[in-house]
């Protein structure tokens, strides 16, 4: 078995949804992994990881609009203000969703279903730098 | 090390929860795993694992139930509709509970505590046949 | 390759975020694990585990507020009350946030971001002695 490693960089404009499976699969294919598991780690507190529908641009534009309902900006109870009024939505989003993911790699490929993929979900109003640790336990 | 992989099938016959510890636990017995990692991924965007309340039955009606009053249908606002009132709720569901788990094993069993099991969510009406992928790192 | 197992003990006293970060990296130290992956899991349907803001204890207050708004206490539609208000709102509090997690571990330290730390999430009112499981892959 062997232990790959990489940070991938994922350049963000604002809050949403940005798709990175093709750095991932790239990674991959530079390794020539066959089959073992990816291990993705965010580093940051105000952006996460997700997986889900990437082949209709009105699911990814729901789920967007879905966040900004559940944790609204501006709630009068909100003590955590010094860096803006995303700053306490963006943590608040961030543990609703995932901060780790674990996905098998089978035939030199992630094992997604058909219409899933693989997105940083930035809670940032502000453009930002996102890292991704990607980690790869390769079997054979 | 060892690796070891499984595809499980779970029959799925609308919303709600799908306890399937036991497939699990029978795929271990079968390897002899004694101690290691089970990975579990979903391979779908509308169905999700979580972990939770395994004794009592209305510990998991209150989950399916909240749900609904979490991530209504039918808000004026969803643009994802092709597929059905069901289908962007669906997503949204899955993004905040989990598509990856990974459970620690030992002396031969997943090392869940005393009132945990481990459940497809189904977030779809109709019936599906859904799979989980088992991964399991056989540490000796 | 080399696993290492251990089960930390986080004492709670009452709902909110308890940090133990130290305590991980306390086990790697004493591994002398330079390299690989750290996996937690908590055996508890009532507790949960994520990692946030560890800076400013504003986000921390903030974070806890969130979670009493988002999943109210005594709602007339919960039918799981039979050990307490604070019953069914932890077993949906725990499923929103994480139940297993996974970091990468890089020059003998877990690889979080600056503001990152790890935390149990109590969602139960009363004193409890929480078990993390701590399973370590070392990669050389």
């Amino acid at each position: 078995m062997e232990w790959l490693k990489e940070t991938l960089e994922i350049t963000t404009d604002g809050k949403g949804l940005y798709p990175f499976t093709p750095q991932i699969q790239s990674s991959l294919h530079d390794w020539e992994v066959q089959a073992g598991m990816v291990h993705l780690f965010i580093p940051h507190t105000s952006a996460s990881l997700v997986i889900s529908e990437s082949y209709d641009p009105t699911a990814r534009q729901d789920l967007e609009a879905f966040l900004e309902h559940l944790v609204p900006e501006g709630q009068s109870w909100y003590r955590h203000t010094l860096e803006g009024r995303d700053d306490s939505p963006s943590h608040m989003r961030s543990i609703l969703t995932a901060t780790s993911l674990s996905i098998p790699v089978d035939e030199g490929k992630l094992s997604l279903g058909t219409w899933q993929g693989v997105y940083v979900f930035e809670h940032r109003a502000r453009p930002h730098r996102r890292n991704v640790l990607l980690r790869c336990l390769n079997v054979r």
